[in-house]
């Protein structure tokens, strides 16, 4: 670990410069200006691609779908190391496992279907690409993580029900507004913004009912043998820095509208839906389990580390 | 809660006249005129769709799709905490969900393979698309998700039996005369409304068998702790609402035969699906636990939030 340390900063040296002269060098000019394009088409679809950012898209789309089914598997097959009461957190990160899997895998083929290589270049053939399967894997994935937080805090059900119908509500209505906007990223700014701004306020409501709720119950878990306050209160933080990037990705067509951007777009995605589903369902599996030692379950206590 | 209900009708004005208005703006006039299309031809196939309209079919495709699967994972992950007088009702959720599956995965990729994006419009390539595959998936679901209420109602077997051969026997006949009428939408409207019509009569006795069955069966189901016969008859309503979203998706073509009416009509298909397969599946299973933890099933009662 000491070596890492101080390797690091001598390896960020050249990473970066070489990272940033490729940036540099390869700008691709948009095919047609905004108004001769059609309406709903996402900005991957105007810009030309060299093999070297066509590849590290189709590449980082298969490491989101890969990533999926690898947390499928994990949290089956250690469904039984927690207590029935808590046991749920780990069905629904299946449960959003496999509903990413397949928008995922889809989203990755259609990547590949919409561009044709020629004269050394990756164009739009006679498909297009569309990051909306994204919204529709979030339908699913939003309320499921939420639930998530309501099982392993083992709230009463009457505050179950109550802020259970609150993440639904306001989790759909932050992506279906979002979805709602990103179809206007190339012809219609304004509805882009506006739309933006609209699922911008539910996701600060959202945000804002998962930290009460946190705030309010995480003092009723257990301290023994790990600080499980401490680390619920950090799941908060690890919600609102792994939720942002989402935004960032939706301002992409606006910040960097070239094909780098749309390489440096699909990158934070995924590392978005890895971080925000994956490793987050391994962290609150691993609350679910130390809650589980607490209620004296064997097999949670037969697979803890001392 | 209160600040989301202050805060949802100052954000329903912007959102539904955004939505209208571009509904209003992108009609597209179908191709050809009526006597020239051949038998059978969906009237999907007849229109030309901006890449806003063919990618809000493409994205709820996969939605409905990815629901199924991820209810797969969820009925079998739970299937313990059922007793097994009532754990069959999952167990045939997780059927339906299955074959819900793989035929909404076939019509998602039938919908991506039938038409091309070309000078900025998605018309029909060599291929064509058909909403007959769902009537293949109904020919398994239906008569499942019937016999879910006989599971769940504990009826005993001589009702059991005389109940299903009435689900299985009218329930086919509903599907298989309106996938008959459906063939017709665009080339013989006599046709289309005689076996729509005729659906619409075995669809009646269904739910005038399902009305009955509740009616005289609800009452033997525990009221404590959840008041399960009034949850009980509230699924009959429930059946009524969304089974009614299908006929009204069968009239589409006649409704609204535009390229917004083809995007409503797999709107109305996938919320149907969702809601009639998975969160009722998710209702009768909280029922089977619920009549589990009465049984005094240790692994319900375990499972079950105060």
């Amino acid at each position: 670990m000491r070596l890492f340390r101080k390797l690091l900063p001598i390896a960020a040296v050249p990473f970066f410069s070489l990272l940033f002269s490729t940036i540099g060098r390869a700008q691709t000019a948009p095919l047609l200006s905004a108004s001769e394009y059609p309406d709903g088409l996402n900005f991957e679809n105007i810009l030309a691609y060299s093999p070297l950012q066509h590849d590290i898209i189709s590449h980082v789309l298969t490491l989101g779908y890969a990533a999926q089914a690898a947390g499928l598997v994990y949290f089956l097959a250690t469904l039984s190391n927690i207590a029935p009461r808590y046991r749920l957190s780990s069905v629904l990160s299946a449960v959003v496992m496999s509903s990413a899997f397949l928008e995922l895998f889809q989203l990755s083929q259609n990547w590949n279907d919409a561009f044709v290589f020629t004269d050394g270049v990756w164009q739009l053939g006679t498909e297009a690409f569309s990051n909306g399967f994204r919204y529709m894997n979030w339908s699913i994935d939003v309320p499921m993580l939420l639930l998530q937080l309501v099982v392993v805090l083992g709230l009463t059900r009457r505050r179950a029900v109550s802020y259970g119908t609150q993440f639904i509500i306001g989790g759909l209505l932050m992506i279906w507004t979002g979805y709602i906007g990103q179809f206007y990223e190339v012809t219609n700014l304004t509805q882009f913004w506006i739309w933006g701004a609209i699922s911008t306020v539910f996701y600060i409501y959202v945000l804002f009912v998962i930290g009460q709720m946190i705030n309010t119950s995480a003092d009723a878990l257990p301290n023994q043998p790990d600080n499980l306050p401490k680390a619920m209160r950090n799941v908060f933080w690890y919600i609102l820095l792994t939720w942002t990037l989402y935004p960032i990705a939706y301002l992409i067509p606006v910040l960097l509208p070239t094909a780098w951007g749309a390489v440096i777009r699909q990158i934070i995605y995924t590392t978005a839906d890895i971080s925000s589903k994956v490793i987050y369902g391994a962290i609150l599996s691993y609350i679910a389990r130390k809650r589980s030692e607490d209620l004296a379950y064997e097999p949670a206590i037969s697979t803890a580390r001392r």
